[in-house]
């Protein structure tokens, strides 16, 4: 039986996480909202960048953004991640069990390797 | 000043996690070891795709495999995801206290958009 493989929600946002300007740019609008701007300079990229960086947080829908005047003002959006920390939760109890079943895995290991 | 933005192991970790497919791959993982067909097979992907997909565990060190006669036997690596927790739980923490300060951020909004 094959899996059906979607990109879901959870996806975007792990893939959002995975650059450090992005992450940056999370923790910056933590402290209040602010424009493209405002976000590009203490990163020195250009806002052409930040423009990018900034679609694909609100893509995972981490940002918003609303357009005022001549300006884009970047806020946090609303979500809070559950899903990402439920999956690497599980993750990690999954580990700690593996650790306990360390003997088993090996003999399963061999069985494996016999049957290719 | 410019914050200096390095690619480091966070970044590889988000960005292997940000595939059905991986995450798959690592819960399959956790039932114990693997080959590359096997872990090929349920998803219905090609040996070359889950090849690829299994590099990018390896780099960021999800997985670690082995060469055993003409097979390649893929594992748990030993990454616990600790960095990956905690950016998260700060993350959620930040948000907590925004949604105290939810008056005090709607203000520095007014001027950050009157200082335009």
């Amino acid at each position: 039986m094959n899996q059906v493989v979607q990109y879901s929600q959870i996806d975007r946002t792990f893939g959002a996480l995975a650059d450090p300007t992005r992450r940056g740019v999370l923790e910056r609008l933590g402290g209040g909202s602010a424009t493209i701007t405002e976000l590009a300079e203490p990163f020195g990229i250009s806002l052409t960048g930040m423009k990018k960086h900034v679609r694909v947080l609100e893509d995972a829908e981490l940002v918003t953004t609303e357009k005022v005047g001549r300006t884009r003002v970047c806020s946090l959006g609303p979500r809070r991640l559950e899903d990402v920390e439920d999956w690497v939760e599980t993750y990690r109890r999954m580990l700690d069990e593996r650790l306990d079943r360390f003997g088993e895995l090996l003999e399963r290991r061999k069985e494996s390797q016999d049957g290719q």
